[in-house]
């Protein structure tokens, strides 16, 4: 039993991640992934996202049983009628989830045991742009302030460490920060 | 009653609409808004955002009754138990949303009367990248593909022009193709 108590660290399984770095090393092509979602136009400002299969290591994945569904709004002032959080929200929400993520996945590589990680995010934005009402400022956040509190049983210095180095792994961190090609097509028929 | 019909379009309060840009032309410090998420890790890659208040045309917004709260999670694979969609498929989740809205207000503006947004959206990645494997493929989606279909009163040409300055305007779309800037802060006890 203490064999299975000291794989877990933070809720994640070691002996597995260990086992998937190095089955990855060893079989780099298995490392692609695809992630999809498709998106619903319901009516004004509410539409939602279906999530559910993806393609990893060589096939698809069919392990998630139940699709995931998300809507989104937007609230009175911008002509919703907050059916959910807003587009720009929710990239707040995804960000804030892989910093989490890359926070507890990296101390737990790291032996750091850790009590608690809380966020704050903020994202300015001047609407101007986004309404279309003048070209100046640009159409998103601005800028984007993350306030992480980090608690658990290593020296301060450590869980800086831990922090710094999954914003260095963080794949949507990455793309917010960086930016990413996107293609759009459509089709009228 | 006709004029109430009138007014809206494609779920969008028209008449408001342009009420709002009006106003923010007139007054653009108005047009400076501040939204907000606060995270909350529960265990492995298990953590949760919740959003509600957001700052906006000079003040706080609570109009806002309840909370929304979403949770963010990991398929097997990536060691977690699906406790959510990931946070890149989120990312995903908030493009397809934004675009989606920027086309239904674009073509409420324009008198374009839409009968169906849908969209699929994929991401493509690396995973060693964001695992820490190797250094040379991004953390991030490498590219993402948006293929749209959208069908309302128009000539296909002026739906291709509505999604055209949608992704003009959408907030997300600038952010996700653009970057941002983002700050990290962190406090350890």
């Amino acid at each position: 039993m203490s064999i299975a108590t000291d794989t877990f660290r933070n809720g994640v399984d070691t002996e597995k991640m260990f086992a998937t770095l190095d089955l990855i090393k060893a079989q780099p092509e298995l490392a692609k992934f695809r992630f999809r979602a498709t998106n619903r136009w319901i009516d004004g400002s509410h539409n939602r996202s279906t999530i559910q299969g993806f393609y990893a290591a060589g096939g698809e994945d069919t392990t998630r049983g139940e699709a995931f569904e998300l809507d989104a709004g937007e609230p009175a002032i911008l002509l919703g009628a907050d059916e959910g959080p807003n587009p720009a929200e929710y990239l707040l929400h995804a960000l804030a989830a892989c910093l989490t993520t890359s926070i507890v996945y990296v101390a737990a590589a790291r032996k750091v045991e850790l009590t608690s990680v809380e966020s704050t995010l903020t994202g300015d934005m001047d609407v101007r742009g986004a309404l279309g009402v003048d070209d100046e400022p640009r159409n998103g956040f601005e800028r984007i302030g993350v306030s992480f509190r980090v608690t658990g049983n290593a020296p301060e210095e450590k869980l800086r460490e831990v922090v710094e180095r999954a914003s260095k792994r963080s794949a949507v961190y990455d793309m917010v920060t960086n930016g990413v090609p996107v293609a759009v097509e459509v089709t009228t028929d």
